[in-house]
């Protein structure tokens, strides 16, 4: 496999087919998420799903196809998503009346069903979320990254006010720094996307980013306000105490299948993924070692010491593929990023003894079978810590306050500067072009600083620095 | 609402949106799941996916947009999708050089991919399984029954040989039998579709039927046995131990949100739904009786003892809305179908009890409030069975073993005829033209039985009776 610091898009792009996470789809941009990949996406999806339903949501499921002319209502939406859109034209055998889109997301269909479903102010909040696929046709495909569909939940909720509606907001956008750094340990730093940046029809939007291994930032997921203009344009309306109509005020938020992607680029090394042990498919993999009768030995203790982890809730898995030699095993293993690998020989089993290796780790430890539901318990919520640690000192080494417009252009190579700026497009425009670096935020809890823009020099327009750097 | 003995088509179709489990999609014939109905196919979708993975099978994801020409290279395939099929004609801004389907099923994408990744006998058997939406247009829909989009899950394994692929088959029969009978309380009758009623491009479908309280019957889920059909379509080929190449032998199966017809339809009386407490949002929901101060003074207890159902993981839900009379909740849950009603009242509170109703049962009884969690669970345990049983006598009573053709046509205006049949298409068409009713299938469990077809005479071609009955 290419090295990372060789080529870190190739070592990615080899990567995810290597380690079986994804196959390429029939239709150019499309994915095949393999079972390997698939799992991780179910046990993120779990700690996300969870989290939404704890903070009072609740889920349900709306069509795939949207009439065009549902599109055309909110006239940012439409403009923001039209280069992007599938569009079903025959159905049954005829061709259609009217064409249907296939959702690349769903704030449309969800603002009519509101419009139908909200008439009074007892009826507010409502709390929505969908788990689903969309489409959004793609020019320059990659995997995870940026696939013609993906997989997703949208959350969609309507308020009696904007402060109820940003409350909301921000309420979505912390849960998904807290699924980023307690299921990913990816470090995300949270903040506001200046107006280039918004979501087409949102008034105001909010992100995660996260630092990849080669500096660049992954937008994690993104959190919306979007004031009265779906609420306008699908006349969700409702009967305030008082006895007057108002129109609601909507937010949209979504985390997707690209996350798998920010987990092998925060974590992963030239020896292949790395997992969190919260995503990791199986945290533990015991190898038999020995041949022939050797290994008909070891198989029962192995399959034993597997069922004892599996009852203190490890997703643990032994390799019993007997046509494989252990050296080969070991590499599969560190290739698909398992935390953690026991090797379980005749001399081990002797000693009551397995051999441990942690994927991030240097040598072999051994411990002994009666404690090890106990020490691989330690050492699954250690090696989930050490995951968080590692990235956020990796990003906080790579960010940079920048003084000038020479120090920003060199701290953007690698990694993110912290600059003031003008909050002119035209300037932001100005600076991709010099360094392909963008405002990724301007984060939640930066610290009050006034100044002059990074690149113009004139004053500052958001009372502190942004977050700068090149973005997936 | 519209009596079920008057109208059950009109009673279903009236329940469906009170009951506040769907809503008409902006395109004829989709539908959106609200939360009460989405929570119950969660619900059943967790009852199901273990099962799935209990039995080996891994989840994955494969695109929505299948190439036209994928879907011709199965000649019966093709012949049975085309009428149903939506087409992607555009995309990007672009008119797309060749058409995409959206699915309305994945055997053919599934088949290029186990092409891909089958090569040794060592990689059989295959076990995949994908959660997912599909398209079929319809030109009848139905809630739940038959709609243009729906969701559901579709197993896709490779075998060696025929007995390993006939094995799944009915592995997977078993499992939505058992899925059917535990989670749903539906009483379904396994067995094979003759050959009329078979999947396009299947050699061998296997059916779970349902009755609902009409008499009629519902298919609630299907296996088929693809034999080599999709292997040299696609050619999914390995290499057996012998040194020989091979094609393997497929098989598929799918379950659906049209379970959620057969709940209603199997469970619901005239009040409304009736749910299995397996499959209920709310098991149980405590009414706060008492108007103003009263109402205070009772509600933080309710609350205590939601808690205390809930810690016995009993999803108990305390109905705080202030602006409805206890009444109308009644009323309400009634029509909702939750098992188990408990009324709190100033009265009850001082005397240490809750009032308790059964969704089926007859007035109210009172429960010590320190023992109700452990009463609670027995009353919701004994719910499930009662349904069960009152579903298998409802069957049990609507079902006839007919000895003339006369019997035949009286039994099948109410329920299932069990009869021998000859085989022939021509007269399994004869029989549908004058009664409305089609072979549902050749039960496994059916005695062995002789004897002459009761329409036409010629003799019994499958060696028992068939069950015949109309159906959705």
């Amino acid at each position: 496999m290419t090295p990372q610091s060789e080529d870190f898009s190739a070592w990615y792009n080899e990567l995810v087919f290597k380690a079986e996470l994804v196959d390429r789809g029939p239709v150019r941009g499309t994915m095949v998420i393999r079972p390997y990949g698939y799992r991780i996406w179910e046990l993120l999806q779990a700690g996300i799903d969870r989290r939404i339903k704890e903070t009072g949501h609740v889920n349900a499921y709306f069509p795939l196809l949207i009439p065009e002319s549902y599109l055309r209502r909110e006239a940012e939406h439409v403009e923001g998503f039209a280069p992007e859109l599938a569009v079903v034209t025959h159905a049954g055998g005829k061709e259609l009346e009217e064409p249907l889109i296939v959702r690349p997301t769903s704030e449309t269909v969800i603002g009519e069903m509101m419009a139908k479903w909200i008439s009074s102010h007892r009826d507010l909040p409502m709390l929505l979320n969908q788990w689903a696929n969309v489409v959004r046709w793609e020019m320059r495909p990659r995997m995870f990254l940026r696939t013609t569909e993906f997989l997703w939940q949208e959350g969609h909720t309507a308020h009696v006010d904007e402060d109820d509606a940003i409350r909301e907001t921000l309420l979505a956008l912390d849960l998904y720094a807290s699924v980023a750094r307690e299921i990913a340990a990816m470090p995300v730093v949270a903040g506001e996307k200046t107006a280039g940046e918004r979501f087409p029809g949102a008034r105001r939007t909010f992100t995660v980013e996260g630092m990849m291994r080669d500096g660049r930032a992954l937008q994690s997921g993104t959190s919306h306000y979007m004031g009265t203009n779906f609420a306008k344009a699908f006349n969700i309306q409702y009967t305030a105490e008082s006895g007057e109509l108002e129109y609601a005020h909507t937010t949209s938020w979504g985390m997707t299948t690209r996350m798998l992607g920010g987990v092998i680029m925060t974590h992963g090394d030239d020896k292949g993924l790395v997992l969190p042990p919260v995503l990791a498919p199986y945290q533990v993999v015991i190898v038999p070692i020995g041949r022939g009768d050797q290994a008909g030995q070891v198989l029962p203790p192995a399959q034993e010491l597997a069922g004892r982890l599996q009852r203190k809730g490890i997703r643990a898995h032994v390799d019993t593929r007997t046509h494989l030699s252990p050296g080969f095993k070991f590499n599969d293993w560190e290739l698909r990023g398992v935390p953690v690998r026991l090797e379980l020989g005749p001399r081990d089993l002797a000693g009551g003894t397995t051999l441990m290796s942690l994927r991030l780790g240097q040598g072999k430890t051994p411990v002994s079978l009666d404690s090890a539901p106990a020490r691989l318990e330690a050492e699954l919520g250690a090696f989930q810590d050490m995951l968080l640690r590692r990235a956020t000192d990796f990003r906080d080494e790579h960010t940079n306050t920048v003084g000038s417009w020479g120090e920003f252009a060199e701290a953007v190579k690698t990694g993110w500067a912290l600059a003031p700026h003008c909050g002119q497009p035209s300037c932001e425009d100005d600076i991709k072009a010099e360094t392909s670096a963008t405002p990724r935020c301007i984060p939640l809890d930066g610290p009050p600083a006034e100044g002059r823009c990074i690149r113009c020099e004139l004053p500052s327009a958001y009372g502190k620095r942004l977050v700068f750097g090149r973005a997936y």
